[in-house]
């Protein structure tokens, strides 16, 4: 690094001058923020560009791997940031992409969020967070309440009580279902005697001390991926993350983990979490609740729910129905950044018992001091941003029956999509809505006709050339910009539990309409017609069956 | 939960606007808005209240754990915000805010958030990020190349390679300590033979089959929680652990680290990761890195370097001096919403190796397929936000040389604050600055003389008596709302090690003048006293040593 005496005097200009004076209204800076204050959908409209560009295309402008050495303008950057960032963002609240569960946010979290990051609170701690510290304790005690439905004096007695805890609020999903699976690794093997416990000892005299073989989390053959990482990082290894196998409607079939259970206790291996999925991140499915409840209270061990995506179903009376049994589980997880229409970064665990957390709490000396109210000493992560406020501002302003408005429009949508698949002569719905996700494909006619008559084998070679196809649909449909779906890959029993590739579709935007989704299925159509590999394969292999099966030509 | 058609119906309507129309510019949440774009420093000025008003007090306005039943109007809610949450937030960029690490930020910083937020992208994988996918891994690059300078081949190489990653991205400090670890306890553990490694088969077996007792962790007394907290979380047990003493300076001591290392051995236990730190939580010191870097390399462990807070201080040529050795770590930890001046959640690990995270690689069926560039293979966390343009933006405006001028102008005044202290009659600086953190405490002239002549159980209750008036003024400053500076227990080695509470101070806000450091000192010497009990209890002990060692009172 070298210096220059000149640009480092400008720069000390340029320093005093960021933390202090803000720029002329109307910079470019200036002129976007009132666009996005507007109307953000538009702003986002007109500039994140239509057409995907490749990758590798887009690497080319963030190359450099350097800081660089002089100051830029303020307008030069906001300009660069345009045009290379935010032109080829994606652009996921559009109606249109309807791939994953990201979605529109409601305006008002723009100026709040500016609210919030100008505070730049620190909630790992009192002294730089203040009143976010019980507004975070309520946040928690009002998600608390949305799942365990406990009563005033409940909430009175524990919800600012500083050795316990209703939860931890963290940046999602992964860090919450880490955070449930640590405090149910640490209370199973908690201190006895003379073993100070896990949490001291580490697992290997753990173990020793316990006289287990091995320990095991069982979850469904669609627990999200975050499951396996915990299993893994929990230091109990991603082999202890058993998979059970799902019944026709993907949710855990029961026999299968009773079997499992019996299995595991033959070998010695403690089955010490179970985890209930309420909402699977692939086909949005729900586990019976209840059944999981009663065996994991019959197992003596911890009931999880996963209900980061599905959680914020239970703001509607109706889709509640669906989950009996969350209030039993142990440890919940919602996502506030999914269905509750909060930014990027916001995920809760709930624990039904309020001193469950205190099998991870830590100390320090400056901070978390004991007996203080410090959130830190009951979160994985440390220093934390005031994301609270905006999950608070959402639940608000929105309130339950706005939440419940929009869940049950979007389930109800859901239906009207699937429905339209069902009529549809060549589209196959693979997995139903149970919420607002649903999973199809594109098949022809003919190959439908095909796979009725074909055998095993053609059944094969026929959801392999569909699979192909599946995917060059996906991926030119992104490509082209107009609209987007996900896909994943499934092992439908209608289809003798075959690894099939589908579409995958998440309805959670409320802007989303019957139209675009019709829109969706043409689209679909015409990519599938014009793919030159996928396309022309499949059709053969379905002729050459139906003419092994003597069915004419059309 | 009780149905209202009537408010439902008016739900409707309000959910219908939330997502598409946005509020009259005269709004309040406008207002907010526009007051927050022209002067951020300013509006905080003004909003925040200068006394704090007791924890229980405010907690009255959180109490509330159900979610509102109805909505509420956007204008209503901001009121609501403005006066019990913004009001009684701690006013972190406040130039007299100088006892944590959270400070000013600049300006360009609103309105990038906000575009950062509207966009709302999900780093976790390419389809919901895109650009920002690459603009990340840049970012990881520049910080990589802040610390391990390599040339511009390696980034080209890496950077944006699928299967390699420069770094991890996450929400702070403690996750970026927590995957650091978690990679080296993967690599130790690496699958062997018919062992499949410690990611699949957990540590029990892991440790059965390389035949250790126990592995370690080594790190100084001035660790940062987090690094226990790992230790706890990754299955290792809080007890591997092991602190090693420190010397004068609050750098560890070598020859100790040494002797510990020793006699982990003697036990069949390994020491697996010897962390260093760049720049100590508590008192800004920084370890022998060199030294740290020649014993990891002897002993075939994982050198991870803390440089969570310190890390920043590298853009500076002359602060770099300090942490030479750095350059030798396997892994770095640096947060930018600390002395990069980003706003609240934005950390980052960093690896010399490109190719170490594929320890902790994990994959899924629906996205982070197997060779694709998505984030989210690589990181703890899954879901994550554009964080990453909210570093970039700052690296680009400020530069290299702007931050250099910060970081000189911080260290220049920590060490006139020093000075300050030292030629203070009343005060006792405890830790020089090494960087711009420093601790001291009020010691009244009496006091010093007694302390020169007492013994050392006089010492004793004299150490014991200051501590209180510390902890007295420390929290008496904090309330009065003028400013504040944070606190923490240290084991100074001039007072024999023992319990010494001190004042800890921050200096890395540019705004900070040399008046308000004098008028800090000038508080706290009221407040002593001020002090009902700790103030005359500490004169009333002096007075008996100076007697006892007759000393005539003045």
């Amino acid at each position: 690094m070298h210096k220059d005496k000149k640009t480092a005097q400008a720069s000390q200009q340029s320093i005093d001058r960021i933390f202090t004076v803000p720029e002329a209204p109307d910079s470019s800076l200036g002129r976007i923020e009132q666009a996005i204050s507007q109307n953000l959908n538009r702003f986002l409209q007109e500039h994140i560009a239509a057409t995907e560009r490749p990758l590798t295309e887009i690497e080319k402008d963030f190359n450099t791997a350097s800081v660089p050495e002089n100051p830029t303008f303020v307008s030069e950057h906001t300009e660069f940031l345009l045009d290379k960032l935010v032109a080829q963002s994606v652009h996921t609240s559009s109606p249109r992409f309807i791939g994953h569960m990201t979605s529109a946010l409601p305006y008002f979290l723009m100026p709040l969020s500016k609210i919030m990051i100008g505070l730049n609170q620190n909630t790992v701690k009192i002294e730089t967070s203040k009143a976010f510290t019980p507004l975070e304790r309520q946040v928690l005690g009002m998600l608390h309440n949305l799942v365990y439905q406990q009563d005033d004096a409940f909430y009175d007695r524990w919800m600012h009580s500083a050795n316990h805890s209703l939860g931890s609020f963290c940046s999602g999903g992964t860090v919450a279902n880490i955070t449930a699976l640590w405090v149910a690794r640490n209370h199973l093997l908690r201190p006895q005697g003379t073993f100070r416990g896990v949490a001291q000892e580490g697992i290997y005299r753990a173990m020793k001390h316990y006289g287990y073989e091995g320990i095991a989390v069982l979850v469904s053959d669609r627990g999200h991926y975050s499951v396996k990482k915990s299993a893994d990082i929990l230091g109990i290894g991603r082999e202890s993350l058993v998979s059970v196998a799902t019944d026709e409607n993907n949710r855990i079939d029961i026999a299968a983990l009773e079997k499992t259970i019996t299995e595991l206790k033959a070998q010695n291996i403690k089955p010490f979490a179970i985890v209930g999925i309420a909402g699977t991140t692939e086909t949005g499915s729900i586990d019976p609740l209840d059944k999981l409840a009663d065996i994991a209270e019959r197992e003596g061990c911890h009931f999880h729910v996963d209900a980061a995506w599905g959680g914020a179903s239970l703001m509607s009376d109706s889709q509640r129905l669906k989950m009996a049994g969350i209030e039993r589980a142990d440890s919940v997880t919602i996502d506030a950044h999914k269905q509750l229409y909060v930014p990027m970064g916001a995920g809760m665990v709930l624990f039904k018992d309020p001193a469950l957390v205190s099998s991870i709490e830590h100390h320090a000396e400056y901070i978390l001091r004991k007996g203080s109210k410090d959130l830190g000493s009951h979160t994985l992560e440390g220093s934390r941003s005031g994301m609270a406020m905006l999950v608070f501002s959402c639940l608000k302003i929105i309130g339950r029956q706005g939440y419940q408005l929009l869940i049950d429009q979007s389930v109800a949508k859901a239906q009207r999509f699937a429905k339209m698949i069902n009529t549809h002569p060549e589209f196959e719905l693979i997995s139903e809505p149970e919420l607002c996700i649903l999973t199809y494909r594109y098949v022809p006619e003919r190959v439908k006709q095909a796979l009725s008559l074909a055998k095993p084998d053609e059944i094969d070679v026929l959801t392999s050339l569909l699979n192909d196809l599946t995917i060059s649909i996906q991926k030119r449909q992104r490509e082209s910009g107009h609209s987007f779906v996900s896909r994943t890959r499934l092992t439908p029993a209608a289809w003798d539990g075959r690894t099939t590739t589908v579409f995958r579709v998440v309805l959670a935007n409320p802007l989303t309409t019957e139209t675009i989704l019709e829109e969706v299925l043409a689209e679909q159509t015409e990519l599938a017609l014009q793919s030159k590999g996928a396309y022309p394969a499949l059709m053969e292999k379905a002729e050459q069956v139906l003419l092994r099966a003597q069915v004419k030509r059309p």
